[in-house]
């Protein structure tokens, strides 16, 4: 009999909840052995709840009980999480957690604690939600050296960006829609200014690659310059502006590593993920491209995520070998000036002839877009694969009374 | 230091000997020992081969070689596969195979031998060749009831639909040309009749389940009935046919499976997927739809499934309890009469008016499609749900000198 302690009542410590008891049995035969939660950890009352006689305002109880020995931390955010986690590898429990913050601020840390006391250190709600990837990122691919990851990780974007191409509406619309949907905060920075995307694709980079990549090391931009005129000047050369995270192997032990609105043709797998949808691309270099698509959030999905780990926790005993990453110093991340892609741009031109005239000399060869009614003097164009810092450099020197009203990067997924 | 024995060096065996030694330090690390392959069964010689002092013609050298642990089967069919996979795992050995053949048949046994002799017999490759599916449906969707699996599983097949759907080209035409891409075979049924296809819906739905479900169980169509014309209706209508295998729990402890042509909507995750490419999508009560997608065959991805489970199998010493079913009459299969599901019917008509009503009076209100060049006398429609036993009733009753031309079931995923 293995007892569980459930840190967090919340959407998904409640999801969590409610998928094990509903799901039991059936666990229990994957677990091979009977299972129970023992605990539920939250500051709140609930004396209506059928767990009522559970729930425990003190975390210390659950510490200090050597019964229970996977800890599921469902809270979020650092604190008290950082502790709570932190204090339950030292006593020799298992964790599992759903906690993108946490994992990508203190991941290394914590499997090294894991490694140290031989428990379970689990994270795949962390990512994704309720689909899976950070288990077949270790286990089934395991045979492949991953080349790429690039995924649409927040699904609140995803749905603003989507109203935005498919109802013509703008960012500013769409996110007070996501509001009222609950999609996004009343505060949506954490989404719209992709640093949710961040910690995910942190959290997939150093599972790939191997040492572990913090937030700060991460170039990153949100959505909120994305306007109706990109959508549509996109949208005629079939391709579709997404929120992606992507990490590239480099060379010399190297990696790339951003997240950005991007440009992606049609035909990318990427592309048709719509609204709430996340999908994860991972490139190995045997088995090529493969794609994993689903609910990136929501309270049961995450809460599935929860409590696979829960029985893969309990099934086994020891620390999984491959699921790890070492700390780093972040001297393996290249440096963002240097990353390599195509750029689509749009500007207004004084005069249309001379300004194109500037491109040429500046970007060399591009393809021109062109949309509904564009204003004569806006000109929209996607440039060949420059790094960074040259593409800076050139959209500087536009000038002429040529203004530049927006960059969007373009990847090839 | 574990050794592996390889069955086989065709064109996966040669490509798991090939991932094996590119990736065999990250392999090591991640199996936590050292690793290497000792033999390779071939029945023809390879004396330029880098490896020949590997190569043997008798199997009973491996058999009774204490030192090989595990033995990976992709040699493929039935014959002599089930041998040397029984006697391994009968010997103590773990078993991996990619031989969809040989699960779909003996599965139940072999996993049944292999509890009892505490090894592993892992079949990642068996199903969509580089694509996670078999591991992330057993471990990482383990918190969920599986509801419905659905996928495109055979890549020939689906290359010949895009190529119909893409290029206008029709379907011997199309055949020919994935016989001179190496994609089908000279015999292109195993492909075209949906046999492999069926293989592969059985592993799936076994797995998810929990009892085998032989071939020989399921309503099995391929694609040599479709037409140009069913491809055009379908295009006006934003739909796209696909060759789906699919299963679904029903009540009562039965479940429903088929494979057969489907037309699906466009907006649906696997109506994008195209050419050789396979995608599988699991409907979960908790986390909702998962697609899966990637490359469901060829040398390196299918390689590089086998190559993970020879890791998983070094690295779990004894049996996964959960990757698991047992062997069950076949009464837990709904007659393939009672499936349910809307119907694309395509007839021409001596007159159009009279057959109209004939429709109206048989299937109630339809929905009529349109193509271009549309002769005259020719009607498609789309009915309601109906069970296929009421759709072949209904069919069978449209008279006055209509003839039903194709039908094609209509899949909602």
């Amino acid at each position: 009999m293995a007892k569980i302690a459930v840190l967090g009542y919340g959407v998904v410590g409640s999801g969590t909840v409610e998928v094990f008891y509903k799901n039991k049995e059936s666990l229990e035969k994957k677990a091979g052995q009977e299972l129970d939660i023992k605990y539920i950890l939250d500051v709140r009352d609930f004396d209506d709840s059928p767990y009522k006689e559970k729930f425990t305002k003190d975390f210390n109880v659950i510490l200090n009980d050597p019964e229970v020995t996977v800890v599921a931390e469902v809270i979020g955010g650092l604190k008290p999480s950082y502790d709570f986690v932190k204090s339950s590898l030292m006593a020799g429990k298992s964790v599992v957690t759903s906690n993108k913050e946490l994992v990508a601020a203190k991941g290394a840390e914590f499997l090294a604690i894991a490694k140290e006391k031989n428990v379970n250190f689990f994270f795949e709600a962390s990512v994704g939600g309720g689909i899976p990837i950070i288990k077949p990122l270790h286990a089934c691919l395991s045979a492949n050296e991953i080349d790429e990851i690039a995924g649409i990780l927040n699904g609140t974007t995803n749905f603003i960006l989507t109203k935005m191409i498919r109802d013509g509406m703008d960012f500013e619309k769409a996110l007070k829609i996501a509001q009222e949907l609950g999609y996004a905060e009343r505060n949506p920075s954490a989404d719209v200014d992709g640093h949710d995307a961040c910690r995910k694709i942190c959290i997939l980079a150093s599972l790939a690659f191997g040492k572990h990549v913090y937030p700060e090391s991460v170039h990153t931009e949100g959505i909120t310059k994305i306007t109706l005129e990109d959508v549509e000047y996109c949208d005629s050369s079939d391709c579709k502006i997404k929120l992606i995270g992507c990490a590239k192997r480099e060379d010399q032990g190297k990696i790339s590593i951003g997240v950005f609105p991007a440009v992606i043709r049609d035909e990318s797998q990427l592309a048709g993920v719509n609204d709430v949808f996340n999908a994860i691309l991972v490139r190995g270099d045997a088995t090529g491209d493969v794609v994993f698509y689903g609910k990136g959030a929501g309270k049961l999905p995450t809460a599935s995520a929860v409590v696979s780990d829960i029985v893969s926790a309990v099934k086994h005993a020891n620390t999984s070998k491959s699921l790890t990453w070492a700390d780093s110093a972040q001297d393996f991340i290249k440096d963002f000036g240097d990353f390599r892609c195509a750029s689509y741009i749009r500007l207004t031109a004084k005069n249309v002839e001379v300004t194109k005239a500037v491109i040429k000399a500046l970007f060399g060869e591009v393809t021109y877009l062109s949309r509904k009614n564009q204003p004569e003097n806006e000109l929209a164009f996607i440039t060949g694969v420059m790094s960074e810092n040259e593409t800076v450099k050139a959209a500087e020197k536009v000038s002429d009374g040529a203004e530049i009203l927006g960059r969007i990067r373009v990847l090839d997924y």
